[in-house]
């Protein structure tokens, strides 16, 4: 985030934006989000998130760093691959090494030796998917640690307080995430419980006056009624971006898609979309055509430690006996490290073999793969070619 | 190894080395160790290795890549560190992926990526270390793979065989590995078959034409005289190089040094020496004082992998609490990629964390270690100042 001396007009300093910040007296107004460029078929858009960070072009990817590092990789492999911002799971670097040792160091950024822009989730995902002996009150939750046991407690203030340590560049709102499927009756009480909850954190993020960026999250399961209640909510308590949680749980993709859609009409359309855990290669640009802004997703990292790897032809599974004596690369029009130096024969071998460097090295290709399927993305929409880049991936 | 015009005459184009190559009508012999300095008070020396794929400075550490990767590490990181020939384990690579493997592949340098020399074992000392059912006759050795069962059988033209296909840079002659402590008869008789298998390997090798260093290695366990037996018949038949086998298998340090020193008397001093699978920082340096030129260790990276770390003030243990708040790197004067960008507490939450990268990164830092301290011996012996070196590991 720039800040310009006190009084002076600013002007945004991105290439083809001509959009001019607010100026008061003593505090300078920043945009968080500006948009670059539009699809001019579509709600796809390229855009600016101006973080205390540094800028994120987007659309962007996020890899997951969940314990304040993208497993395997570190932060020279992020760069190479064209990472520009990482998200990190509070709950997870809750429990260790605790928000008071990352604040220590300066920050997670700083921590990990990334120094660039994070994103911290709330810590509500993995408390509905990972804790034992859940029990959630106005007040907020209480839970048992899935490492150890140990009794804890996340609250819209605590969940802030935390990530404040942590010192992200984005914040995200403590929400309630509901299964799926689930009763209409649970899923509105739940989303009105995640309102509430999203206002105390915007209140408590004031009152220690961060200068991180914060974001809520939609809720309402597949509901289309209820997602709209939820987004114009939010938008009326107003966050400097807006997720969409509850997804890619094992709804069909269409229903996914759907929603997103319907979501994208009541959420402030200059603010950044972010869509929480998704997903695969189409369901991003799918996403993208949709208006969304900002993914993340365990996937690339994931499959690259269980052998699969995209490639501009479709996945393949290193692990295969017909990558046995391949010369090829993973993918022949790849620049990463990986299919720069790499058989498909030596890294089934490694793979095989149970070597970690295999899962290093598949997880740059994978990596290297999402980040270059999102640059592209923005590149197209800036181009006004958007539709025939999407095509590519159907 | 350069091969000039045949007829003409050549000098050793190493800096300080005047040494003049023989030329033959048909064929250039070129010396495949040259001696480019040596201490005036110690058996100490700085020389050459010329391979088939280039040239090794010596002293020199080699880390080891049993199934053709130096375990966490890539190229790009070993290149970085500073490595200049790898080891590979003839017997893990014959189980998988198997030696025709390889050889489609151009060989362990090129399938691996490393593109620099390598050096390959005999595969014996697995055998006598992990395989079931061992039953050793005269003509070689039948054993149980420890992977899959599977019946195999090693001999000296069976192990040189595989060697040529895997392409290393240097082969080793299978040897018999008798365990610490053993009956004097028993060395006996095992170092007159491993003798007679070292003969078979040189045979064998001649044979196939292999362009391949060989190196023979002396056994007798910690019998002075079954050694020196042992390095005067290796002598005779003739090597690139000598190899001390059977060390470092439980018996005092001083016993070791006191065999090293002993059988620098028996090998010939113009051919490199190799100290298989030596040591720590301290067993380096004064095997490097004896007269050996070359080691191998699985130390550093499996220390690494247990959060041991090698330090210029001493040995640390990532793992404690009072490395939890610290902003230090692992040791200031190292400029590994690790110390250069990550403080021990984030190291430390990495290890107690799980987290690859921490194996990694660990690696990375003891790797450039050992490559460094034996460096610098190299340029102590050529600079004249080896015992003050030598003095700083006491």
């Amino acid at each position: 985030m720039f800040l310009p001396p006190t009084g002076e007009e600013i002007v945004c300093s991105v290439v083809g934006c001509e959009r001019q910040m607010g100026v008061t007296d003593d505090w300078v107004f920043v945009l968080s989000f500006e948009i670059v460029a539009r699809a001019n078929d579509s709600r796809a858009r390229a855009g600016v998130l101006h973080t205390k960070d540094g800028d994120v072009q987007t659309p962007v990817f996020m890899p997951v760093g969940t314990l304040g590092a993208v497993k395997t990789l570190s932060p020279a492999d992020l760069d190479e691959a064209g990472a520009q911002i990482v998200l990190g799971n509070t709950y997870h670097l809750h429990i260790r090494p605790g928000e008071d040792v990352v604040a220590h160091f300066g920050g997670l950024s700083r921590f990990a030796a990334w120094n660039k822009p994070t994103l911290t989730d709330s810590g509500g995902f993995q408390v509905f998917s990972l804790a034992e002996n859940r029990k959630i009150t106005e007040e907020g939750v209480t839970f048992r640690s899935h490492l150890d046991g140990a009794s804890l407690f996340l609250s819209p203030e605590k969940s802030i307080e935390i990530q404040t340590k942590l010192g992200s560049s984005v914040m995200m709102c403590l929400d309630e995430c509901v299964s799926n499927p689930s009763e209409y009756e649970y899923v509105e009480k739940s989303l009105a419980l995640t309102t509430r909850w999203a206002l105390r954190c915007k209140q408590y993020k004031e009152q220690v006056n961060s200068k991180q960026l914060l974001f809520g999250i939609v809720q309402g399961g597949v509901e289309h009624d209820l997602r709209q209640r939820s987004a114009g909510e939010l938008a009326e308590i107003g966050f400097d971006g807006y997720a969409i949680g509850g997804l890619s749980v094992g709804e069909p993709n269409e229903v996914m898609y759907e929603v997103v859609d319907r979501v994208m009409g009541h959420i402030p359309t200059d603010k950044a979309h972010y869509l929480m855990g998704v997903g695969t290669p189409t369901d991003i640009i799918t996403a993208i055509e949709l208006g969304v802004d900002m993914f993340d997703c365990v996937m690339p990292t994931r499959n690259a430690r269980h052998g699969r790897l995209f490639t501009s032809t479709g996945a393949l599974d290193i692990k295969l006996e017909e990558h046995k004596m391949s010369g090829e690369p993973i993918d022949k029009g790849c620049n990463c490290y990986t299919c720069r130096n790499f058989t498909r024969g030596y890294l089934r071998h490694l793979f095989k073999s149970g070597e970690m460097l295999a899962f290093r090295l598949n997880s740059i290709h994978n990596i290297t793969y999402y980040l270059s399927l999102v640059r592209g993305a923005r590149e197209a929409i800036i181009n006004g070619t958007f539709r025939g880049y999407k095509n590519l991936f159907h």
